[in-house]
């Protein structure tokens, strides 16, 4: 597998020079961190790349789990080089911590002062998530659904299809996603420009825009800029990033997209718009804000947590147990497959709403013969089944890592919410600790790997990881 | 239908005798509000009964699902009288909710000053969560099966035969089951009493123990005694009360019983063996207090909350959030299907663990064929459907109720835990209001209400209810 993993590595090692850059232009103290960083990762790579094999493996269905998971790992590690070395973080645990936040594109963080941090780490730490954003891309719209993780076999097209004869159009096909990712990024860059965002901070939430990622360079997130359109262009781009962005290929041979005729997609804007206008309607009853202010709020923390981009844009602690209540939930769905979003995906809820009907209809109709599909494609059994198993482990994994972290002396409110955050790749959380206004910095070094493990999982769609902790995985 | 529910209702007025006997003989205050409760319960049961048609229909399937829901809410109602009239409760909602909650076999209560209560009343509450136990075996056993709800076509068995000719056999089954119920709980009652209860409180608390219900005559409850012994009886029948009930009618007919032997029941054991052990280490490790008292009170309290019973020896929300997330979670667990205890039920995470651990071999053996089953009975495509269906519904039913909650006012610990504990129909909760040592009195009329919907939704596994609210229901 390492003729694989060294490419991917040269990869990170070639992005890192992006911020070694900016170091030696800004005679940044950090210079001498990003040189030994960079050297290590292009040296690593080297020797992948030297000591791999050359020639094109058949892969096996084995490597591709391991391959995902080490890969995923790989990046973790060496990405935390700068903050460890450059002691921007206190300890090994908080700079794995922020690296895998950043890889995972979840977005929670140990870090204060961003305000004053040299450009070169607030550069590397965007970078991270849009890295992150992209891996996710190609894994859940490449590798995934050929694993059929997690119910994702319902997506399984040519996209996915890793046959000798097929591997040149799905390195294609992979190619184009690079490339659309990359433009949606730079059209995002220039719109915050334009909407009043210097050119620094401009580049850097584009990039954790388009991944959903969430990282800022001001502590205050969002809210720092106080504009009503940057906030419009953010809930612009978190959209455009929470949809499959298979979807966008077509604009690419000129052909229409499907876009807005795909159900996921429909369902997801349909959930959003409901969330955002009750919850603002309660805003507005409990006579916080006047009625624009509290739309515009809404609708943008409501994106934010929904698309599991995690940016904030007012302190939404204040509006009590019940806005609170909405945002936990929240934290859960997510945006679509095939996205840079986490969360368990519109998609399962549509299945699982398949289900429930068809279970209504059954309780009257005990001899009717039903047909499942959804999106044009048969529903099978296994689909079903793996949406269930998933959804199990999604709701076990966070239950465990609620309960660790609340051995580990956190409060129900925050260990619960810890968790889904994380699982859900969101970022914030709720409660007085790692709330909207808050950072993950005062919890313990316990509590922050669990953590790392949550992220993890909930990134990898949970049994790609899951899987190497079995004994059959390394039995045969 | 009335031809049913009269004779139903009658059973309520013969039930209710009791209490009033009870008054008369102490000279309770309460004797005229019973006199008028059984009054007006035995008028209606008489006019049902009149104007209810002799012969015995045919009973369609919507008949069945109407009649489970309409007798279910006549007995809350009904049951409900003496509390109003006797000016027990401030008002009419905390009436109508002890009633639920009793009827239910929930155990959450608004009602404080037990130790010193009229003595008709105290029972009353007891009978009220007796028969509501008795109820429960009955739809469980032989009615929800037959319905195909949420999964428990499992185990739809002879008992769930209602063809013409089958009747007689079933109507066997259920009076055989009646009997066993009765006869464990004059068990129960000689047990506690030499275990050192008073005659009046063994009664009570046989009956609020078998029928997992968890009704107190005194606000400390079972932890008023202080009694190593009553503490033991208690655990004992209250595991009695958690497994099928048909599986004890093998041992009227002096054959063996496959009660240990049977996978649900084995299930349930490990579950609550675990917990327990390890929430006993927890409470060592912090040096609370000595290992027998943390295995004596770990023990009570997790077979207390498993089996949505809700008696507390210990109040045990000092032991930090580590247990309190721990109890949350059992609070979801529950018992076995065809018991009285309710939440979602050992059976159905058994099929999502076969669904787990079918979903990762597949991962690694994609063509292979994998054949489900369950107790030696296969697990069709339908069954895991519903149980899909029942979980989905009921996380969801969680969630709304649970945010009405946080929207009626009250924190987001108690809003998610109340809705929990009630949907679970187990009593207690966790944080401050209603946690161990709390009662729901302090809430909100509008949350008792909501309170009120999940105790009954879960009591009657949520479709029964459910289905009465599509049009589809009304439409055929």
């Amino acid at each position: 597998m390492r003729f694989l993993l060294g490419p991917i590595l040269a990869g990170l090692a070639l992005l890192m020079l992006a911020p070694c850059a900016v170091a030696l232009y800004y005679g940044s103290p950090d210079l001498e961190a990003f040189l030994l960083s960079e050297a290590a990762t292009a040296g690593a790579a080297l020797l992948l790349v030297i000591t791999g094999r050359r020639r094109i493996l058949h892969l096996r269905l084995r490597d591709m789990f391991l391959l995902t998971s080490t890969s995923w790992l790989m990046i973790c590690v060496f990405g935390a080089l700068p903050f460890i070395l450059s002691h921007t973080v206190e300890s090994f645990t908080d700079a794995v911590f922020e690296s895998v936040s950043a890889v995972t594109t979840t977005g929670a963080t140990v870090l204060t002062g961003l305000d004053s941090m040299p450009r070169d780490m607030l550069l590397w730490r965007s970078m991270m998530q849009w890295l992150g954003g992209l891996g996710i891309i190609a894994l859940g719209t490449a590798v995934l659904p050929f694993l059929r993780i997690g119910g994702m076999r319902l997506f399984n097209t040519e996209s996915s299809d890793f046959s000798e004869k097929a591997l040149p159009r799905a390195r294609r096909i992979l190619n184009q996603l690079l490339l659309i990712y990359a433009f949606i990024t730079v059209l995002c860059a220039i719109a915050y420009n334009l909407a009043g965002m210097s050119v620094f901070d401009a580049i850097n939430h584009a990039m954790t825009t388009v991944s959903t990622g969430g990282f800022s360079t001001h502590d205050s997130s969002i809210a720092y800029f106080d504009s009503g359109s940057i906030e419009l262009v953010a809930i612009v781009f978190m959209l455009l990033a929470a949809v499959p962005f298979m979807l966008y290929l077509p604009l690419i041979l000129g052909r229409r997209s499907g876009l807005f005729s795909d159900s996921q997609v429909q369902s997801m804007f349909a959930i959003y718009l409901v969330v955002a206008t009750v919850l603002a309607i309660w805003v507005i009853l409990t006579d916080q804000v006047d009625m624009f202010a509290a739309f515009r709020d809404s609708t943008f923390n409501v994106v934010s947590i929904g698309t599991t981009t995690g940016f904030v844009s007012t302190d939404y602690a204040g509006w009590g147990s019940f806005a609170a209540m909405t945002f936990f939930f929240l934290t859960f769905v997510g945006g679509c497959s095939g996205s840079t979003s986490g969360g368990i995906k519109i998609f399962r809820f549509k299945i699982a709403a398949v289900m429930f009907h068809e279970t209504l209809q059954r309780l009257l109709h005990p001899n009717a013969v039903f047909a499942r599909s959804m999106q044009g494609r048969p529903l099978t059994d296994e689909i079903v089944a793996s949406v269930m198993a998933f959804s199990l482990a999604f709701a076990s994994i966070v239950g465990i890592a609620a309960m660790l972290l609340a051995a580990a002396g956190n409060d129900v409110v925050t260990s619960f919410s810890a968790a889904a955050t994380t699982m859900a790749n969101v970022g914030p959380g709720i409660g007085d600790v790692i709330g909207p206004t808050g950072t993950f910095a005062s919890l313990t070094d316990q509590s922050k790997w669990v953590l790392c493990g949550t992220m993890l999982l909930g990134r990898l769609e949970i049994f790609t990881m899951l899987l190497l902790l079995t004994p059959d995985f390394w039995r045969a």
